[in-house]
C-alpha cells in the first residue's frame, strides 16, 4: 500500500444523503502511465446498513411515485446533462490508462445506454407504475376467473459491484434499467478507477435530476455491505470469477434468496470461416477485429477476444497479418494524441497478466515480437499473441484468462471441430464468426449459441455498420452461461424486468381490471349516452363500451368489395372452389371487408378527440362470414396511456365482431390516438 | 432406521439405461396410516456422474433431433398413457396418507400439466428446433447489421430434486417444460414417497414413449450427484429452505454458474377483506378456503395457508366458523371412503410439525379443540388453529412453518397494516384476498405483489370457477421471492425458456435469416416467375417475394369506401377538420382502405395452395395517404411452420405498403394457412 501524499484528492462516498469519507488511512490510486498518485480511497467505518435502508426507504419511495415514462424522461435529462459535461469525465479517464477512443466506449457508450433505455422504455412500456405482461389467461369456461401476470418494482436497493475497466459505462448500464423499474441503486466501483465514477456521481448529485436516495456511491472496500442485503434487494457483480463466486455463496445472499447476477471474464472466441481465405474481405475484417479487441482498453474488456480459431492452412497468414498490425501500435501515455494503446490499469494488473501469460506458455508459445522498453513507472505492455497447435487436447488456453492485450491463435480442421473448440471455454459472453457463407454461419452460430450470450457474424455486408465483437448493446442481452457467470443484463425491456417481481394475479376479470388498470376480457363494460369517441382522454375510462347495431353482409357486398379492391381470391368469388377449401362451406366475405364494415359500425364520424387510428394488433378471423350473416361490434376501451410530452395519448380498444348467432367472427385491438382534452365548443 | 423385512418391494433407480439398486442396506418406507413397510430404498454406490453424462449425451441428443411440436406431441401421448393407467398411481398413493381427493391433485393435476404444456407449446411456439424471441433489433441505419434473440436448448441434464408431498405432480410439472425445451431430466424424488414416483417412471419407461436417456430416476439419497453437475446442467429443488440453501451454496453449483431454481415452503397468507363481514358470501368463501388449505394433503402443501389475517372485529366469528368445520373432518386411513383428511406422511413428519407448533406457541395460543386419540402407528393429527393477537410485534408466526394442518389466525386494523403483515413473511409463494370491493383488491394486491409469486382474489363472481389459493397452474408462474426461494416455475412458455440459453445474434439480415430460418427485415427477397401464392408449403421458401404494380388512390375511392362501409370519420370526409388534426394535411384514406387495396394488389385469385387468411399482426399505419398517392406492396414469406398432424401449415408474410416516394405507408404481418402439397392438375 502506497502512503497518500498530502495534496492528493480524497474520494468520498455519497451515502444516506451525505458525502462521507472513511475513517481509515486512504489507499493511494496511481496514474497508470506516470505512477503518480491520483486520489486516495477508503471506506472503513461507513454505515452500509444505513445506506441500504436509506435507498429502500427514501429512494425507492420517491421512484415508485413516478411512472415508467416519468422515470425514462428523467434518465433522458440525466443523459443530456452528462453529455454536456462529458469533457469532465474524459479528463479524469486518462489516468486510468485509457485513450480518448477507449474512453468514448466508457463515457459516451454509457451515456448512450441511458438514452437507449429511456427511449425503449417510453416506446415499449405503458405510462404506468405496474407492467402488465403477456395475455390474459382464461382459467374458467364462463370467463368468471382469469389470470394475468404483472411485474412490480422490488422494494429493495440494487447493489452494483463494478469492475475497474468501465468506471462510467459499468455504472450507467446497470443503473438505467434499475431506475426505470423503480429500484434505487448503490454503486460500488472498483477502487482502481473509482475517481472517474466519483466525478460522475458528484455531477449527477449536484444536478439534482434524480430524487434523494435513488443513486448512492460507495468508494472503497465493500466491507460488511453484503451482510446487510435483504430479500427484496438485488446484487449484481462484474469482475473476476473468484470474487463473483465468493459473493454468490455469501450467507446473506443464499439465506435471503437475493437475486444475484454475475458477469465474469470469459475466454471469448473469434472464428475465421473456412471460406474466408487470405484475400477475401472477411479475412481482413477478422484480422482488424482481433487487433481491435486485443488493443482497445489494452485488452482489458470482459468481451475481448482471447481465443482465435482459424483454418489450419491460414494460421501463418493470420499470425503474420496480426503481427504486422501490432507493430503499428503506438503504446504510451494516452494523453499524447499519437498513442493508440495505453497502459494497463496498474502495475499490479500488469503483473497479474504476465503471470497468466506464464500459465498459458505451458501450452502455447508467444509468437509476437517483444516491443518492450517502456518507462518503468507505467503499466505498459505490448500485445502478446500466443500460438497453440493442439487446442483440442489443451486446457489452459481455454480456461486461463490474461486480462490484457493477450490472445492465443489456434488451428481447426473442420467446422464441427471449430464448434467444439469454442465450447471448451465452458461458457462465454460472446463469440464471433467471420464468414460470407450462410451455411457456415448457420452451423457455427447454432452450435455455439447454447454456450454464449451473444454471437456476432462478421462479413462484407455488415463491415461498415457492425458494432463489433466486443460491444454489448443496450437492446441485446449481455452475459453468458458457465464460466461467464450465468448472468444476463441489458437486452431492452428484459433488463428492466430483472428489477421487478413477476406475480400471477388470479380472480374475476373485473377485479383483475381494478388491479392492472386495464380492461380485462370477461369484465363488464359500461355504456352511457355518449359515444366513447366523443370522450377526451381525461374523460374516457377503461371499460367504456359501445355496442353497435348490426349490418347484414350480402353477396353483392362481397362481389362489390372484390371488384372495388381487386381482391378476387377464389374463396370469395368461386362457390365450388370455396367448398373444396377445408375451412369454408361456400363463398366467404373478405377478412378486410369484415374489419372495414366493423369500422363503419363503430366509428363516430364527427370531428372530436379521437385523432387517428394508428394500427391494429392481434387480428384473428375466427368464424367465416357468408352472405346473409349479420355483423355487430362490441368496442371496449382496454388501455389508456397518456403521453407526458404531448397533448394526446394512446387508447387501445378491444374490438369483437360477432355474427347473428353470437359467434365471434373477428377479435382484435384497435389502436388510436386521442386528445387529452376536447372543448366541445371547438367543433364547428 | 427400520430394518427391511424380507418381502418388501425394493425400489430401483432408472439410470444410464438400466434399472439399478443401491449397494447398501435398504431403508424402510412405512405406510403413513398403518406403519407397515411399503418399500425399501437405497442408492449407495450408484454411478451418478455416469447418469448425468448419459442424459447429456444420449437423452439430449435424441431430444434435440425433434422439433418443439414433436416433443409436445410426445408429451401428449405420454399424458394419455398415464391417464389410462391412473388407477395404478392412485393405488400406490394411499400409503402416503393421501385421500383420493388429495391424490387427484397429484396424479391428474400432474398429468393435466403435461397436456397443458403440450397444447401451449404447439399453440405458442413454432414447429422448429430454435425459438426466435422478440422483434428484430435494427443496429444500423442502412439495414446491413441487425440483432435477433434466439433461445436454444441447454446441452446438459436437468436435475429435479423433489419434495415428498407431490410424488407425481412434482415430477411432471418440471419434466414437461424441460422435455419440450429439449433437455433430458434426472428426477430424484424425496425418499418418503418415492414408491409412487418409481411406479410412474416404470410405466413411462415401459411405454417406450420417451427416447432413451430423456428421463432418469434416482431412488434414494442424492449422494455425490451435485458434485458432477456442469455448466450446461440445471438443478431445481422443491422442499425445505435449509436443504435448498445448502444446494444453492454447493461448490459445483457456485463454480459452474449452474442454473438453480428453488421453491421453498413459505408462510402464505390469506386476507379477509374489511367488507367481507359475517353473512357476506366472501366470508363463507374465505372460511371454506382456509379449511380446504389446512386439510388437503393434511396441510402438507408449500402453497397452503399458514397465516390468516382478518379484521379485528371478525376474529372470533372466523375462529368459530373454522372450528365448526374442523369438527366435521373425518381423520383416518384414506383407504376408507368416509375419511376426509389423511395422516401426515410419516411419524417423523408429525413429530417435526409438533415441534414447530411448540415454537409458534411462544407467540400464539392453540384455539382449536384437540380431537386426538388416533391409533399410534399412524401419523395422524387434528387441524391446529392458533391465534396471535399482536402479529405486528411477533416474529415466529411470520417465520416458523409447521408443514402440516396448522395455521395462525391474526387480526389487522386497516388495509395498510394488512399489507405490512403479509410482507412480514419475507416472500411467499402465494397470498389471497377475499373481498367484493375492487378498491380493496387493488390496494391489497399491488401492495403484496412484490413479495409474492401469485396472488388470488376470491369473491362471489369467481366462487364456482376459482381454482383456489393452493393450486399452481401450468399457465401461471409458481414461485416466490425471499423465503419462498426466489424461484420461478411454470407460467406457460416462460417455463420452457428456463431450460434454454438466450443468445443475441448479430449480423447482416441475410445471415440472421440463415441462422433463425426466418426471413429478417433488410435481407434480400427472391422472386421468380411464379406468384408465391401458387407455391405449396413444400415449395415455398422464406424470402420468396412478390412486388406488385402500383395503384392510385383517388378521392372518389375514399368517398366510395366511406359510403360503402359506413366509415365516414371526419379525417376522411372533411377537408377542414382533417387539416385541424395534428397528424394530417388534409383528407386521408382509411387505414382499412389501404390494407384492402393492398390485398387487391398482392392476392393471386385462382384456387391454389393458399387456403385462408386467418389474421394480421402488428399492423401500423406510418404515413398518411392522400388522394393521388400511389400504393404498391412488397410481400415476403417470413416464416413457414408446417403442422405435424394436418396437411397444411402457417405462413407468415411480411407486408410492406409504400407510396410513390417509397415512404412506408403500412407495415404488417399477414397470416395464412397453406396446403403442404398442391397438385396443379387438381385446379379446374
Amino acid at each position: 500500500m502506497t502512503l497518500v501524499t498530502q495534496n492528493v484528492r480524497v474520494l468520498e462516498s455519497w451515502l444516506a444523503g451525505r458525502w462521507q469519507t472513511g475513517k481509515g488511512e486512504g489507499k493511494a490510486l496511481l496514474d497508470a502511465s506516470t505512477g503518480k498518485p491520483v486520489a486516495s480511497i477508503d471506506a472503513s467505518g461507513l454505515d452500509l446498513g444505513e445506506a441500504l435502508a436509506y435507498g429502500r426507504e427514501v429512494g425507492g419511495k420517491a421512484l415508485r411515485k413516478m411512472t415508467y415514462h416519468e422515470r425514462a424522461l428523467m434518465l433522458k435529462t440525466l443523459a443530456q446533462s452528462l453529455m454536456e459535461n462529458k469533457e469532465l469525465f474524459y479528463e479524469e479517464s486518462f489516468a486510468t490508462g485509457a485513450t480518448r477512443k477507449d474512453s468514448w466506449i466508457d463515457i459516451e457508450g454509457g451515456i448512450g445506454t441511458l438514452f437507449a433505455f429511456s427511449s425503449k422504455a417510453r416506446r415499449e412500456m405503458p405510462n404506468t407504475r405496474v407492467f402488465v405482461e403477456g395475455a390474459v389467461e382464461p382459467l374458467s369456461r364462463d370467463d368468471t376467473f382469469s389470470g394475468q401476470h404483472i411485474l412490480s418494482a422490488l422494494r429493495g436497493t440494487a447493489v452494483h459491484i463494478n469492475a475497474f475497466n468501465f468506471p462510467c459505462w459499468g455504472m450507467l448500464e446497470k443503473v438505467a434499467p434499475a431506475l426505470i423499474a423503480g429500484v434505487p441503486c448503490l454503486v460500488k466501483p472498483a477502487s482502481q478507477t473509482a475517481y472517474v465514477t466519483e466525478r460522475m456521481v458528484r455531477h449527477i448529485q449536484e444536478s439534482g435530476i434524480l430524487p434523494d436516495g435513488a443513486l448512492q456511491l460507495l468508494c472503497g472496500s465493500a466491507g460488511d455491505l453484503i451482510d446487510h442485503v435483504s430479500d427484496q434487494d438485488v446484487v449484481t457483480f462484474t469482475g473476476s470469477a473468484s470474487t463473483g463466486q465468493m459473493l454468490r455463496g455469501h450467507p446473506a445472499i443464499i439465506r435471503n434468496s437475493v437475486r444475484f447476477t454475475m458477469e465474469a471474464d470469459s475466454l471469448n472466441a473469434a472464428v475465421l470461416g473456412p471460406d474466408a481465405k487470405p484475400g477475401e474481405p472477411e479475412f481482413d475484417l477478422f484480422v482488424k477485429e482481433v487487433v481491435r479487441e486485443m488493443t482497445a482498453k489494452a485488452g482489458q474488456k470482459c468481451t475481448a477476444i482471447r481465443r482465435i480459431f482459424v483454418p489450419r492452412a491460414s494460421v501463418s497468414a493470420v499470425a503474420e497479418a496480426l503481427n504486422q498490425r501490432f507493430a503499428r501500435q503506438v503504446i504510451g501515455d494516452p494523453r499524447q494524441e499519437t498513442v493508440t494503446m495505453g497502459p494497463l490499469a496498474s502495475l499490479g494488473q500488469r503483473q497479474e497478466v504476465l503471470e497468466r501469460v506464464a500459465d498459458l506458455k505451458t501450452e502455447a508459445e508467444v509468437i509476437s515480437p517483444d516491443t518492450g522498453a517502456f518507462p518503468e513507472e507505467g503499466a505498459f505492455a505490448s500485445p502478446i499473441l500466443l500460438h497453440c497447435d493442439k487446442p483440442l487436447s489443451s486446457d489452459a488456453v481455454h480456461s486461463v484468462e490474461a486480462f490484457g492485450p493477450v490472445a492465443t491463435l489456434m488451428p481447426y480442421d473442420d467446422l464441427e471441430e471449430a464448434v467444439d473448440l469454442t465450447r471448451k471455454g465452458k461458457g462465454s459472453l460472446v463469440a464471433s464468426v467471420f464468414t460470407n457463407d450462410p451455411s457456415v454461419a448457420e452451423e457455427m452460430v447454432l452450435g455455439m449459441a447454447p454456450f454464449h450470450g451473444r454471437v456476432m457474424i462478421g462479413n462484407r455486408q455488415s463491415a461498415k455498420s457492425s458494432t463489433g465483437h466486443g460491444s454489448p448493446l443496450p437492446m441485446l442481452v449481455h452475459g453468458g452461461p458457465g464460466r461467464a457467470g450465468g448472468g444476463e443484463e441489458l437486452g431492452g425491456i428484459r433488463a428492466i424486468k430483472h428489477y421487478m417481481q413477476r406475480t400471477a394475479i388470479q380472480g374475476a376479470p373485473e377485479f383483475l381490471g381494478a388491479v392492472t388498470g386495464r380492461w380485462v376480457a370477461g369484465a363488464p363494460g359500461h355504456a352511457d349516452s355518449r359515444h366513447p369517441f366523443r370522450k377526451s382522454l381525461s374523460e374516457l375510462r377503461t371499460g367504456d363500451r359501445l355496442t353497435t347495431k348490426s349490418r347484414t353482409v350480402t353477396l353483392e357486398d362481397i362481389e362489390h368489395f372484390a371488384e372495388f379492391t381487386g381482391d378476387t381470391f377464389y374463396a370469395h368469388m368461386d362457390e365450388d372452389a370455396a367448398r373444396r377449401n377445408p375451412f369454408f362451406e361456400g363463398r366467404v366475405a373478405h377478412g378486410y371487408l369484415i374489419v372495414s364494415f366493423a369500422a363503419g359500425l363503430f366509428v363516430d364520424p364527427d370531428e372530436g378527440p379521437v385523432l387517428a387510428n394508428y394500427g391494429v394488433d392481434n387480428l384473428r378471423f375466427l368464424t367465416p362470414v357468408n352472405a346473409g350473416d349479420d355483423l355487430k361490434v362490441q368496442l371496449t376501451a382496454k388501455e389508456i396511456s397518456p403521453r407526458i410530452s404531448a397533448d394526446y395519448g394512446e387508447v387501445r380498444w378491444d374490438c369483437q365482431v360477432s355474427n347473428q348467432k353470437d359467434e365471434p367472427v373477428a377479435l382484435y385491438d384497435v389502436l388510436t390516438l386521442v386528445a387529452k382534452e376536447w372543448p366541445e365548443n371547438r367543433t364547428s
